[in-house]
């Protein structure tokens, strides 16, 4: 938020307080803009505006039976976003509009500041006649599978309490005000998201489903803001212990995007969420989910983990989706033969592989992956079984196993080109320079680069395993690696991988010692930015990389 | 052998060669027999016998064309056995007895003795033009689960060198000889069979089958005595390098004992040895399948292995018998809960927990089971997922999984009554005092009881799961776990297992320094003798067991 004295402020009344703001320097050191909250509780100074306060109550939480959103503690450049597309009618209100185009631009950015501030609050009533069983397997888990749908969490954060500037809080947002966003996105009177990713995730939405995944949202706490750490974890905890009675399936998509037919016909169906089994070995299992999802804060396998990664970073749906590396095609395909190791690895191996290079595990609190026997390995092990139940041993060519190839492209890759693809698509979750997002003390979208990266081991790091992955999973709800449906072409997918890849990283824990020689014996692939590229600093990628 | 001079003969010439001996004491010293040398060389004195050798070779190597034995070098008792079978006329040959009765017992006995005592040698030329290839596999893998056939070498011990005295050398016999005593044993002209297995056994084969087993034995080389241990291993070195070329598959038998009948249809069916994959995994799943067979003997896995038992020992075929606790019933049920360990263990704690009690881990010279990413580990991982190609994932409930059950008696089990049943149905094997048999340095029969068998913690020292094991599978070759053809009753299996239950056997590797508190945690069983049943010498069973 800029400073009140420097800022240059469209109305008299805001010029008036700036001098006020002078003389009781504590306003200003709260952080509160006295022009914000002037608009917000009486109006603009020209009554052009009615006060925000009329419609969004006194405490900015939002007017349940309106539907009007509750806006206190919403991030500020969201809301300021919002007000400028009332302006630019990238959403068609006509009440916001006249608001909004009646203030100027530096007071929309006062009025978002001013509710930024305030406390989260809602006071929605979630409708008792709308069943939420659905929704809240939507809102937990998506459709992956069957519609190439994310978890609207995935996005939105643990428990839907909203993720930086991008992705909004939806818990306790009003039910018709959910409602009504979705439907908007349908038809097209809201167009204001980033690359159309809620277009496309509302078109694939029934009526029905609609209802119900906004019935619970609207009937989800309010997290006072995004650095409560404990919020999504109590939830698992308590998910865990008592899980959720589902009284029916997810009824099927209504409306299908042309292109976005289900083709995943074929491809092997692990038991549902509905199906988790009783007893010791069931809770082995959900144990192993929770790990799988939360891998770098979950209490058994964080002292494994040396970055801010989970399991379900690279592997999406919690392991369970097609041509995404999903944990049933390995569990049939191991042991096997690795050329990364030159042995046979069993599965547990493997899965220790994944710590050792993905979870950078020399960095982590053991400085080492979980021992065969640990809980962490048991967990996963049995979650990963679990998920194959059915499948037929052995069955290393199973449909959808791995990755879905990318194919070669005339041009080879260029993380220059690269540059501008990740600009235009990737940073607004994964941002501008590849650090990440949290919310609610999760990783909602993981680190690319640098010390919280996977490491220069890890598969990921090969540009043509990370072109493979970007193209058909990125972004969420656009791409499918189910419906083979992308939004990047194969020529953006290559140069946006060799982007991130061509960033340091920490160090390949088979380093040893001598970097040539470490380049040499594990780089040598032409889709190994390792020892190749030099760094502004002119050293080589990969010399001094963090060793942790 | 009794000595000379306390022996009574019945010839004239062996009372007089006594006195030679007595005078000569270094001819005595030789362990040979002048009286059974005479004979042997130039027949009875009083002309009622031919020499020996007139048919058998002067260095009782055989001969070939006229299909002669070779007795040299076969077990004594073995082979006065035989002469007395034709004595007796369990064994119907009118020239051999005609020899055999026209000598006196103790004749027999000495010219027995003569032979045992001489080098083994073969002058065999195998037929050329009858092929091996069904023959070798018959001989090396049995069609358990087919027909309920045994490998011949599970008896007659590797390469068919001969086990004891009851198992006589296969290897280098004449071909035309192999052939007519299948055929006697089957048409009944030879019924001199312990526990007529070889009556079973030889009703199994078709004549074409009978012709190819007979040619392969007839063409291994001669091992000189029991003690060679390299003999099997160079075998087996040797088969996992260059894999046998099978040219055909088995023929199915042609006659089938009644009750007999293939029962197996719908037992999952593993792949079958010709199918051995290729490349450094496949490598891993041969010396898997070694390791298995050979657990105790096998430099990857011997250094593990506190006793004389190998995998092979509980679960037949290579672990790929169903009813006999196949290896692809367990994986495909692992991770799961265990009641013993009251913990989800993986398959690879499952295996580990083999070593520890199965194997007595504690007692070997790592002193601990492998580790989970050991090369022992990692065969046995390998062999048993190859093991299961094609199995449902998560299918615990598969057929033939574990031993099949045998049910409870009304009159329970007796040790008493089980030593019975343990002379006349298992010593045979297993040796009077359940010690065991091995030929070339491989464990034949497993030692059942005492410092060498399964430790108090294995699961086989419970007399129930012993019961169900010995009541399917035992003896070898004539009750079959797939055929579900017993040829105790389940009276007999409960009270055998009883007897091998009720010795002492090495300590439980949970034993905590007391005993009560031990036996009390984990052996309140009813099935258990642990802590329950006093030895001779008045104390407790596991009281004072073997720790090491």
């Amino acid at each position: 938020m800029s400073s009140p004295v420097l800022r240059v402020s469209g109305t008299t009344l805001t010029v008036l307080l700036c001098g006020l703001v002078m003389a009781y320097g504590s306003v200003a050191s709260s952080g509160a803009s006295e022009t914000g909250k002037q608009i917000a509780e009486q109006g603009a100074a020209n009554a052009s505006a009615v006060a925000c306060a009329f419609c969004h109550g006194a405490d900015g939480g939002g007017n349940d039976a309106s539907g009007f959103p509750r806006l206190a503690g919403l991030n500020a450049a969201y809301l300021e976003k919002q007000l400028l597309s009332y302006r630019d009618g990238t959403n068609k209100n006509p009440v916001m509009a006249s608001m909004a185009t009646s203030l100027s631009p530096g007071d929309l950015k006062e009025v978002a500041a001013y509710y930024a501030n305030l406390d989260a609050v809602s006071h929605v009533m979630a409708p008792a006649d709308v069943p939420t069983a659905t929704g809240e397997k939507l809102a937990e888990d998506g459709d992956f599978s069957q519609r190439g749908l994310p978890a609207c969490v995935q996005c939105h954060g643990p428990g839907g309490q909203g993720v930086g500037s991008a992705f909004p809080p939806l818990a306790g947002q009003p039910f018709l005000y959910l409602v009504k966003q979705l439907e908007a996105w349908k038809s097209g009177i809201r167009g204001n998201d980033p690359l159309g990713m809620m277009k496309h995730v509302a078109k694939l939405l029934t009526a029905d489903e609609v209802r119900s995944v906004a019935a619970w949202f609207a009937a989800q706490p309010v997290s006072q803001g995004p650095n409560s750490k404990d919020n999504r974890k109590a939830k698992l905890v308590a998910k865990t212990a008592t899980p959720a009675v589902h009284t029916g399936p997810v009824a099927h998509h209504g409306e299908v995007e042309p292109g976005r037919e289900p083709k995943n016909i074929g491809y092997f169906v692990p038991p549902s969420r509905e199906e988790f089994p009783d007893g010791p070995f069931g809770e082995k299992v959900r144990q192993g989910e929770a790990i799988f999802n939360y891998t770098n804060t979950h209490e058994v396998s964080r002292q494994y983990v040396g970055n801010e990664q989970a399991c379900s970073g690279c592997h999406l749906d919690a392991g369970r989706l097609a041509n995404s590396a999903p944990l049933w095609g390995s569990w049939v395909s191991y042991p096997a033969y690795r050329r990364k190791t030159k042995t046979v690895n069993t599965f547990i191996e493997r899965l220790q592989g994944c710590f050792k290079y993905s979870m950078n595990a020399q960095g982590s609190k053991a400085k080492h992956p979980p021992a065969a026997a640990s809980d962490t390995i048991v967990s996963l092990v049995s979650y990963a079984y679990w998920l194959s139940t059915g499948a037929p041993t052995g069955d290393s060519n199973i449909a959808g196993r791995g990755y879905a190839r990318v194919a070669e492209t005339s041009l080879g890759f260029d993380p220059g080109r690269g540059k501008l693809v990740f600009e235009k698509n990737c940073a607004v979750c994964h941002g501008a320079n590849g650090e990440g997002q949290w919310a609610q003390g999760e990783v909602v979208f993981p680190t690319l680069w640098g010390p919280n990266a996977y490491n220069w081991g890890a598969g990921m790091h090969k540009v043509n395993t990370a072109a493979a992955y970007i193209k058909w999973n990125m972004p969420l709800g656009i791409s499918s690696s189910v419906q083979m449906y992308a939004l990047l072409t194969d020529q953006e997918a290559w140069d946006v991988a060799a982007f991130m890849n061509s960033h340091e990283r920490p160090q390949d824990p088979r380093f040893d010692g001598n970097f040539s020689r470490t380049a040499r014996k594990f780089h040598s692939s032409k889709y190994d930015y390792y020892g190749k590229l030099k760094k502004p600093d002119g050293k080589l990628l990969g010399k001094d990389a963090p060793r942790k």
